[in-house]
């Protein structure tokens, strides 16, 4: 007889010490709005923030947090409806008022507390909702804690995005898991995004900083939904230590799992949050090789995957390499682009920088998938890259052009 | 009594010297598809190319021709249909053996024949019924053919878009008129969009190429449609003499007012073509103040008016400055962003990076109108600068969805 095994969805209450809550509030008008991961033991927290430079209250709050306590974070609070964004002198008191109550509830100091805010700009928060939400949050560690927390995240995203890795490391399981959310103003360099990473690995925060910046480089960097950055981005990650491991240090086989199984996650992550693109109905994956560099096949995949026209051609289903090409050639950088192939799913449509025939019946049938697949060769170096992306629609235009009003 | 004076309006064959002509031919289905621009006396010439680094064969060809010729030419040879871009060595032969034929049948040197191309990417250019039409290219000075011409070089656009502007140089009237195209792919540096200058100033083609250059930083290359750029685009200027004034010197007071009427009708054909962007509602003009140097305003002003989310905005007559002042923060530039004024039509909406209070009964109002203002102002600085751009609408994605099938 086989043993059936029963595989437990991994989530950000699977790593060993923390747990979650979410809860409705009233920011927003019925759905969950207000958050919690708390890891009682403490833990070692590093975050990548917007580069937008206009950036909402939390952000400075939670950069200042993360310094004072030397990178040890007990709670993050989250709350979407408001990102606390252009609210002046007020919006920052609102953001020390949240932090402040909730190191109060948990009993511990305010530098301990991160935050974070999603949602629309410039209005003021309606603090004492908030604040009168926060002894209802009553974090656990089951499942449902978690994908509580992982909705009350959302703004226009249309469902949660979670994702999960385990590893031994010699003896001892590490869990690597982390909750998402982002629609619209997806783009490299975390805009509109939030994401949150637990793991039970014992790192310390600098070493944790340097594997987290490297990893988001090669993943939420890499997605663009409509090609602006926001003021409220951040991706943080909490070790508790609880898994009882050896603390992980840079440059071991340790160190290096643990990094593969934070980009797994985060890729993942990243992945579900192109396809949630504001109005998306496709995700783009667009790879390309023989660069000079890894970083110019990553700007180029990024030029190609945020491209308007590329985008609205895949969501008319058109393998409009055309549109492709001149994304390639539109890069600052210098390219040669004498010899260029690109591949749309299992067909090549332009070869040595010349179209080739392909079978448009076959092209089209591959369009009409989910998934689409783009891959661009230049055959000028061993430099590789990729980025993520989704279709642009009618949808992108409705949801956009009625958000605030 | 009161005289009345009938406005002629001013095409490209109001400056004394020049005829056109435009036909069709069969590289579309049915409308106007080939035109040409003829100086029977030779003009000097002088032209700004695409930046993309994938350029089409027309352009390599006119390249060379200005080179070959030192900035001499007496026709320019235009058709929309395809683009001949991605096509390789026969593109580049087609686009020799167009050049020639209407060399020979103009009767003057191949290098003094110009040429360029629009329309569908990485199709062979149906040259042999290009080649058919070329003697059917019968030049005159009146109007009408100034306005086939007009329509010859037109794709996606939904109209002509001409200009034109005269002044006096000593007792000399000088005409500088223009007619452009472009719809899509429109954005700075020159993208999809061709644009032909005629004037009957007397000037030497370098100083033309300088003056031709700097107009166009501050005119084509402020628009933006949807952030692409193209294969194909190329402004070009041509200066006859036929009006027999002195040769404009640079540094002058000629010079001077010279530039600014090819400023003026830059500026004229620039904002048509913003207006004219596939799917638009609206014209958008983005005027930046404030800022360290007038580059970094333009900037500004070309980030906000090429916002997805900004576009989408104004499309869904939404007063919505957080995303301007997400894509204010968004450039890569350092900018102060603590005291940030921003006005959409008359009413300010953001001061000292704040919200403030306006009418929005009122911001409805002139958002619903063709033409929207913004301003923003840094107050760090007299650095300004502007750019114009379009909404982004359901028909935008309509009309990109199913161009190319």
């Amino acid at each position: 007889m086989w043993q059936v095994q029963v595989k437990t969805p991994l989530t950000i209450t699977t790593p060993k010490g923390f747990q979650a809550s979410g809860i409705h509030v009233g920011l927003k008008r019925k759905r969950k709005d207000l958050g919690l991961i708390w890891c009682e033991v403490g833990a070692s927290a590093a975050a990548v923030y917007t580069t937008n430079q206009v950036q909402a209250a939390p952000i400075t709050v939670t950069k200042q947090a993360i310094q004072a306590s030397q990178g040890r974070i007990h709670a993050v609070l989250v709350n979407s409806g408001n990102a606390n964004a252009c609210t002046g002198e007020l919006g920052l008191s609102h953001a020390y008022m949240s932090q402040q109550a909730m190191a109060k509830s948990l009993n511990v100091a305010p530098e301990q507390v991160a935050i974070a805010s999603t949602g629309i700009i410039g209005q003021p928060l309606a603090i004492d909702t908030l604040l009168a939400g926060i002894p209802q949050l009553m974090p656990t560690n089951d499942k449902d804690a978690a994908d509580d927390f992982a909705h009350a995240i959302l703004t226009t995203d249309t469902g949660t995005k979670t994702a999960g890795q385990q590893y031994m490391q010699g003896d001892v399981q590490i869990s690597v898991c982390g909750v998402a959310k982002g629609s619209g103003m997806i783009h490299p360099n975390m805009a509109t995004m939030l994401g949150f990473l637990t793991t039970d690995a014992t790192i310390e925060p600098d070493v944790l900083q340097t594997v987290l910046r490297r990893t988001i480089h090669r993943t939420f960097n890499c997605i663009t939904v409509d090609g602006d950055s926001s003021t409220n981005d951040m991706v943080m990650i909490l070790a508790s230590g609880a898994a009882g491991g050896a603390t992980i240090v840079e440059g071991t086989d340790e160190a290096l799992a643990f990094e593969q199984a934070i980009e797994t996650v985060c890729q993942d992550l990243a992945k579900q949050i192109a396809r949630d693109g504001e109005g998306a109905t496709k995700l783009i994956e667009v790879t390309v090789a023989g660069t000079q560099t890894d970083e110019v096949a990553r700007m180029i995949a990024k030029q190609v995957v945020g491209s308007s026209l590329v985008k609205t051609a895949i969501f008319g289903e058109d393998a409009n390499w055309g549109r492709i090409i001149a994304a390639v050639g539109s890069i600052k950088e210098p390219l040669d682009v004498s010899n260029v192939d690109i591949k749309i799913g299992s067909q090549w449509v332009l070869q040595q920088s010349m179209p080739v025939l392909f079978d448009e019946a076959v092209a089209s049938q591959e369009l009409a998938k989910q998934d689409v697949h783009i891959h661009i060769d230049l055959h000028d170096g061993v430099g590789q890259g990729h980025a993520y992306g989704c279709d642009l629609t009618y949808d992108y235009v409705k949801i956009n052009a009625s958000y605030r009003t």
